[in-house]
């Protein structure tokens, strides 16, 4: 199997600790460097017409798109550690964590949506930088509140055990901490990452870690 | 349970599709009004810090939320009929066209977003609207590529049994038929799209057969 990887994607990093553990080693690894424009390459969007990394060869070349589809495939098809819960209703909860930064907060922040913004619509640096920040704040500060209540919060954003939730939470304040943005008022978030990057799966994945990091 | 619904939110859509197609009826359902605000009402903040819809409130009085980790519960606790394939690579290819649409399209679109857009921005209607038609476009494009080239594509989006995927794609369909989007270039999607509203689980869930519809 072949990851089509970039450093500083979050959506590709989330797959990057998954694949760590599932103690999963891509035979391939192939960087699709988003700021050169890489992903709009002819060859690139005919493995993946949406041009989004990551994607995720595998070995009868059938390529799986969307980082959250990769990321559960692996665990159906490597179940441990399992990176959901057993049952049903706790599933439903750390999904939704996942979700509520894969679909509230990332996609605002996508290199082309920041592009459209300052090509298209014209906004300043300034009007860019302070929509990144809002969509962060809107997105940490609902999900602050969603694990500070909850009982079903642990060390991790459920229970004891890292799950998707975390896969998707690390990588979203690394983000927002490369942004600058302050982290005082979400406590919680950053208990758990603290907790999650103890752990070698989280830490290798890191985007410094990797080897086309700048 | 009870329902958290609107009847324009697409999110909401795909749940109530859900849930016909399961055969459920839940006891009881609020209509969150989107553009009076009541998202953003205490109330409805302390069910859903995230102040979106849909939400699902269980029995127990448990509420998730996010219309996707929603229907994998039904689908869980629910198992007939399947609204993902058995196999680990096609369950991917579904979720990730699933994905396609929830994350890459639907949530720059989200009228908070649309608000920002114009509120902060000070974007014209005109731009506003080009946002929203640039976006869908781009989505549609890659996705018609996606499904109009893969033999895995059939009567619906994946194989002749009617999916997660096509759950997510009838209502971002039936968004960009509000925005009177030409939708010419994308023929395997409005052939999906038909193929689904035959169905009564589509067709009861539609916008316009909603109890709050306007």
């Amino acid at each position: 199997m072949k990851l089509y990887d970039y450093f500083r994607s979050s959506a590709a990093y989330r797959v990057r600790i998954a694949l760590n553990f599932k103690g999963l080693t891509p035979d391939d690894r192939a960087f699709v460097h988003l700021r050169m424009g890489n992903q709009r390459a002819q060859d690139y969007l005919t493995l993946n017409p949406q041009g989004l990394v990551p994607a995720f060869e595998l070995d009868d070349h059938r390529v799986l798109t969307q980082s959250l589809a990769i990321i559960e495939y692996l665990n159906e098809i490597r179940p441990e550690p399992a990176l959901l819960p057993d049952m049903p209703e706790a599933r439903a909860r750390v999904r939704a964590i996942a979700l509520s930064i894969a679909c509230e907060i990332h996609p605002l922040n996508n290199l082309r949506v920041l592009n459209y913004l300052t090509g298209t619509l014209g906004a300043t640096d300034e009007q860019k930088n302070g929509w990144y920040r809002y969509w962060i704040d809107v997105g940490f500060e609902a999900l602050e509140r969603q694990l500070a209540r909850n009982r079903e919060t642990g060390t991790y954003c459920h229970g004891d055990t890292p799950t998707l939730a975390d896969i998707c939470l690390v990588p979203q304040l690394a983000n927002a901490r490369r942004f600058k943005i302050d982290l005082t008022p979400y406590p919680t978030l950053v208990r758990i990452e603290a907790a999650c990057n103890k752990l070698p799966a989280f830490a290798l994945a890191a985007p410094a870690r990797q080897p086309d990091a700048e």
